[in-house]
């Protein structure tokens, strides 16, 4: 029987599992959780799923799409082969693109440098030590005798101040009440697990033995579409799990607004609440599942979530989050015991919110702004999160200026004909041939394309514009002489998949209606930026750095960015990636408790700068209207792109070279 | 109709009412809260209830028990007389003994200075203002707008930091969830009510408008038997209103012992809390219905009992109270919320436990402590309340040495053949005449007798040895020529009400066995103590003061308990009764943080003196079960007045005076 069994490795993945003799190589590498591109769902017909065979044997259907250079350098087709030995496998790059899943989709291989690496992070930030909020501590005492009648709380309150100097523990109610019957079974001998609130040093659990080497906690990012989990083990610091799904308020509404007016409903309020809740349970379950924690080494939450989203997890009425002027319950959130919100872990263990800054300003961008570090840095820095709200600050360790302007929904898909979100099938790279005008594209999930996500609305755009397909102010040239382009209901349009390349069996097109939401929501987030560097006399050239957050920015091509005039045309080495700084931002406050006290500080110094009144912000987003921007001086580099893609273009179509003409 | 409405009132009570015209007047004397000693039910046969209307008519039955002298003098029977006019009635004293139920019975009339002056209590406590732990404050607040655009608690925060330098307000979830609607309802005109629990500042209710002028508390002796609340005005400072009720957890047990041993089982513990919240609720009801006090305006509760009881009412478990080494789960409370203990008044509104030193001194004793001033005193004092256990505290503002002695529950009736407590019909006043050795009784309630409580019995006792019934060894002499002494079942005793006299149609006895577990009872108190002096190298003459607490202390006739032994024989003047020093404590704590910091400081002061281990004890007790006591030269005053009225006794039987025989 153990013979039946192969063992076989991914790489670069690195990844091994041990399978049956005769599997299918793509279900082997499902399991083993490394992704293979494979859009035809198994059967050969796409051709896309070839891996290289290093080392082993696989048996192979026959008449599998590869040329006979492909069969001699060891591809194979994965989901057209049994493995029939022990196997080394390499998954070409080509292959990787897409994944099974949105959350977990491989970024695009990006600029050197664009993504921080481990050292980078831990240069921007302060000197901090593993000092979780939550301590454990053992306790053996003595046990009480008639000369020394301690109560079993002042016990423990006075071994914890003897071994820790920590004084005044609070113990509260429900503790107390198991307290005798606990502390007698274990004979004295107890970890004490304490959080400190700042105000107080509360026991969250009081538990048999020694428990100090299994502590873990929870660091969670809160989107609106998409929740984040790490499981994170407090002896080493290190992240032993994650997960990520969809949030379940999902549907009840696509966005923060949808959702607020859900929670006026009579229970709206309570259901919001308990979906999002559902979901982080489900999410805290499947970590503790993949690892040997046990629920009840979880001794705290530090969750991130703008605004309306903290209001829905903590039931808070989030109403007036909607209308002028736009305010929220609270923007500092005491610790909330996370059983009392339905998170079944142990019942004294408490969650943490980070603070927000303004009603469109939360507590997401705040843990972002401590992961990067930019409260700590000398650097003027431009930290932007965009997703239905662009949310930016600008500064550095010494004072910040932060804004969020209604970018829209349009980067999410919405206003936009044949937009989604980044789900399988959505279209997220584009690239459209300068001569023939084809585009050749990238679904998430390697499907059959379904609809257009944002990171490839930016992508097409910017290829639209550089290949003359849209014009200055958005317009669809339907002129060109190519079927793709045409008149549709709602102005000229640009046919990106046909009928029959497509999952829906309809065209998937981009209009000019559409391309006008998308110059909305890109030139109100420019002219946001404006407006905070106007504010505080800055020009482009003071900027050191621009951070890109958000689940967007992985996808993002920043050149592209850069190119429809949604980010300054700045050195792109100044640009640099923070990754999920929201879930970065709580996993750092998980490992230390300075830093929770930090997200506060930073919460407090922001100074919120409401775009809405402002005078100048209706003037730079008209000025940004236009690709890239009305005043293209300021766009030297794309000025310079545009000029030598439509040179090619003219030669490639073989029209006349003259620049005169 | 108006003018058959009578006005009558009670002198020397001056408690008037209104009535319709031809009213029982004893009815109405109940109306109005006025005793009258009426023990036949209203038939006039006992002739009790003898009342002198001063002005007015009332029309009476024929046939009443009245001499003509009485009749000139202007006597009624209550009972037998209807209103027809106005009256101005005046109570004689001796109608007055007695009272409807035990817990408001009146006190005999006490030794002059025995009971403290409202003038003798400023001058024990320390300079201390009305500064309740709950401080309301009404904030008339800038509505938000774009440019100032807090956060509706951080609002809150803000303002009320401005107004009163009140910082870092926590606002709790419950609180914030109905915060928006609130705040708005109220045009961001609100008052707030915070709670100083030293550790932080706490938000118990925030609501609409300017309620400051409107603020109450609660405070409550949470006694094993008794529960006696008072309802506080804290613009004044005044009790309003006062309720008392036996402790809805009698069923489940008459003492803390067996109410601990009820706890054990499976849901022992949460009928007891459930029993005790639902006696204090009614109480609270009750209070609130007196007064024009909406619940809503009682901001704080402040709670002392003793600590097995403070333990049932908080739910924690007291099982290792009763066993060596007597252990409670905890010393100090956290304050907690009154709702989540079912106490129905607003939701955010806190209860404070008063914290006690040991299992067996709890927080009534410190909350008495805090009342009688001793904490704050040069002179050398003896606190002591005599419940089922005997808990004293002597020392003064430097030091204070506390233990507590079982002295069983005889002086609450058990381990008596015919003892009760002191509820209706209970003999509490026993006078014996020297020369016939027949008693003379009065019963609580005044209804025929159906056994003796506390106080009755320690009068017996001291009333049976001076007139030589009882004997040095507490044994009664069945030699008198008197048919009330005789053998009985458990060896000689003493009737003290003859079957036909009683309310249970058996005659009422006291026996040996009776005398001896009273002796063991005074024994261990005295044996407690002289133990406490000993271990400080004190004396007698070194005491300034002794201060006789709880319901037993005001029904005490404090020479009968010098007697008997139970107390030392010294200066009657130096004895003085402090009244229900648990209640007392719990409403200066309701009236000042600083006292509840200070109970605090007094609980940690005290150090415990563990008696059943200390091995001169069982000598001092030994010493102690004689009456007065082994060493009768340290009691002179009962030594003589035994003399005297041995003497007299001699005299008045005829037989020879000679003090020679």
């Amino acid at each position: 029987m153990e013979n039946d069994m192969c063992r076989v490795c991914f790489h670069p993945e690195e990844r091994c599992i041990e399978v049956a003799r005769g599997e299918n190589l793509l279900r082997a590498a499902m399991k083993a959780d490394v992704h293979i591109n494979a859009s035809c769902g198994g059967e050969g017909s796409c051709g896309k799923c070839r891996v290289i065979v290093e080392k082993g044997d696989v048996k192979q259907k026959l008449g599998v799409k590869l040329s006979e250079e492909e069969v001699k350098q060891g591809y194979v087709l994965a989901c057209c082969s049994s493995i029939e030995s022990d196997l080394e496998v390499r998954v070409p790059i080509e292959t990787q693109i897409g994944d099974k899943s949105a959350l977990t989709r491989r970024p695009p291989i990006p600029l050197k440098g664009y993504t921080l690496s481990a050292e980078d992070w831990a240069k921007r930030l302060p000197q901090w030590e593993l000092n979780p909020p939550t301590t454990k501590r053992h306790l053996i005492m003595e046990k009480p005798t008639l000369e020394d009648n301690l109560s079993d709380a002042e016990r423990i309150k006075r071994d914890l101040a003897r071994l820790s100097g920590m004084n005044d523990l609070v113990i509260d109610y429900p503790m107390l009440q198991a307290l005798p019957g606990m502390i007698r079974a274990s004979s004295f001998d107890v970890t004490v697990t304490v959080l400190d609130r700042g105000s107080d040093l509360r026991a969250v659990r009081i538990e048999k033995g020694d428990t100090t080497l299994r502590q873990a906690a929870i660091a969670i990012d809160l989107g609106t579409t998409t929740i984040a989990t790490q499981l994170i083990d407090l002896q080493t610091g290190k992240v032993i799990a994650e997960a990520a799904d969809y949030n379940g308020q999902i549907p009840y509404g696509e966005d923060v607004i949808s959702r607020i007016i859900y929670s006026t409903r009579a229970t709206g309020l309570a259901k919001l609440q308990s979906a999002v809740v559902n979901t982080i349970w489900n999410l805290i379950q499947e970590m503790v599942e993949k690892t040997n924690i046990e629920f009840c080494s979880i001794t705290h939450l530090c969750i991130s979530g703008n605004t309306t989203m903290t209001h829905l997890l903590l039931g808070l009425d989030p109403r007036y989050i909607r209308v002028d002027p736009y305010i929220p319950v609270a923007q500092y959130f005491p610790w909330i015991k996370a059983s009392s919100l339905g998170i079944r872990i142990a019942s004294g263990v408490y969650l943490h919110c980070t603070p927000g800054v303004a009603s469109y300003v939360g507590g997401d961008i705040v843990a972002g702004v401590l992961a990067s570090g930019m409260f700590n840095s000398e650097k003027m820095t431009l930290y932007i999160d965009i997703g239905t709200n662009g949310e930016m600050v600008l500064g550095n360790k010494d004072w910040m200026l932060a804004c969020s302007c209604s970018a829209g929904p349009a980067f999410e898909g919405a206003g936009v004909k044949h937009g989604m979100r980044a789900t399988r099938g959505a279209i997220e790279q584009v690239r459209i041939n300068e001569a023939t005008l084809e585009p050749m594209i990238i679904t998430v999930g390697s499907k059959h394309a379904v609809g257009i996500c944002g990171s490839g609305l930016i992508d097409l755009l910017a290829e639209m514009f550089l290949t003359g397909i849209l014009d200055e102010r958005g317009k669809v040239n339907v002129d060109l002489d190519t079927p793709r382009v045409r008149e549709g209901n709602n102005g000229g349009e640009y046919v990106i998949a046909w009928a029959e390349e497509t999952g829906t069996h309809r065209d998937i097109v981009i209009t000019d209606v559409d391309v006008d939401n998308l110059m909305r929501a890109k030139a109100a987030v420019f002219a946001g930026i404006n407006i905070m560097m106007e504010e505080v006399g800055m020009t482009l050239d003071m900027l050191d750095e621009i951070l890109i957050a958000g689940a967007f920015g992985r996808y993002l091509e920043i050149d592209k960015a850069i190119i429809i005039g949604l980010l300054p045309d700045v050195d792109t080495e100044k640009i640099k990636f923070v990754g999920n700084g929201s879930l970065l931002g709580s996993y750092l406050m998980a490992l230390s408790g300075n830093l929770i006290k930090e997200a506060e500080r930073i919460a407090r110094m922001m100074t919120y700068l409401e775009l809405s009144t402002n005078a100048k912000f209706m003037d730079q987003y008209v000025s940004a209207l236009f690709l890239p921007h009305t005043h293209s001086k300021n766009f030297p580099t794309v000025m310079r792109r545009l000029e030598e893609a439509r040179e090619r273009a003219r030669t490639a179509r073989g029209e006349a070279g003259g620049s005169d003409n």
